[in-house]
């Protein structure tokens, strides 16, 4: 995601304490306290410029969902998104997905989403990959035990190498879609990315997978 | 494969009995007799015209390479093509893959390779598909413990349900490619359905999965 330097970011975020949850490690355990239901919680982590999570929080309204966004930059135009959306479903974080486990307890979650990480192509960045095993550790520690991870990218390259982690994990692949608007999936939300790279003709992969060793 | 009718086919099939082996379940743990060596046992399932097995018999000398094709009018092309060839290391079958465990002794094989098999796209034909787990059982079997299965195919949908396949099944994914002819493998072999597919710029799926859970 390529970022601007935006000077309004830390007041935007300090007059948006109810949608940017400033102390978020404060709610673990307690999410479904700050949504004010009981409703599962859905986690997209790199959540970018707010796309997908508002067009899925309107389509699912008995779902509340998190997004998960390291750029203080970028947050902000998801926190407009959301806030053109309003949808009352959504909060969001400013925070690094390597501290998963200090923002949720274990099964918390019940569905992840990994939408076009960066697919750090070379080898000794491998660590940095989202579908590391160290970040696969992290999501089934936060998940419920059916809880689904959900993974989009256009990068041939980092789905190929995710496929091969979640299986060396003992992940199970329960659906693998190599084109996914090839095949038309009615309930599928693009995100910024996703348009953009579909629009020039490459194939969107996706992939739903479970941790079923999961106690 | 489609097939034309070949009234010589039994004349050639019985003149050839050194190369297209008549009584095959005969050789059942007794293959390393018939090749003469210990050299590691490398099945094909499907053969085709055998392009595939002559250019892999020739660039591993020191693997004996056994095809098994079920149509009759097909197999005496791969016959031809195997003599045209003049490798030593090559034996064909005239079977159904469904009688794997008839021929093979449990372990008695190192590498199974499926070639562009039929993607039986329907639902209610999915028992048909040579990754079913039903012959996912016939290749466990047959394969010794760290043996692989190298799938190649250009067709999306049964790729996509052969990795979910694999998986449900406990097979570990040690290799994804989502386009074969890109990332280049010098040692890469084409059947003749690759040549054609990909010379229409049709991605190329390959995925190599062993059986972790076997004895």
């Amino acid at each position: 995601m390529r970022q601007r330097n935006k000077p309004w970011a830390d007041d935007f975020l300090q007059e948006n304490t109810d949608l940017v949850i400033p102390n978020p490690t404060e709610y673990k355990n307690k999410w479904h306290e700050l949504f004010g239901n009981d409703n599962p919680i859905h986690v997209e982590i790199g959540t970018g410029k707010g796309q997908f999570i508002a067009g899925m929080a309107k389509q699912f309204p008995e779902v509340n969902f998190i997004g998960i966004e390291l750029a203080k930059s970028v947050i902000v135009s998801a926190a407009q998104k959301v806030q053109e959306s309003e949808q009352e479903n959504i909060r969001l974080i400013n925070e690094n997905a390597e501290n998963l486990i200090e923002l949720f307890t274990p099964d918390e979650i019940s569905t992840i989403y990994l939408n076009f990480s960066d697919p750090w192509p070379k080898n000794r960045h491998e660590k940095r990959r989202l579908t590391f095993h160290t970040f696969l550790s992290r999501y089934e520690n936060v998940l419920k035990s059916d809880g689904e991870l959900i993974f989009k990218t256009d990068n041939r390259g980092l789905f190929e190498y995710s496929l091969t982690s979640f299986s060396h994990y003992g992940m199970l692949l329960n659906e693998v879609s190599l084109d996914l608007h090839a095949s038309n999936d009615p309930e599928n939300i693009m995100t910024e990315y996703e348009e953009k790279f579909s629009a020039k003709g490459q194939p969107i992969y996706r992939c739903k997978a479970i941790f079923p060793n999961k106690n």
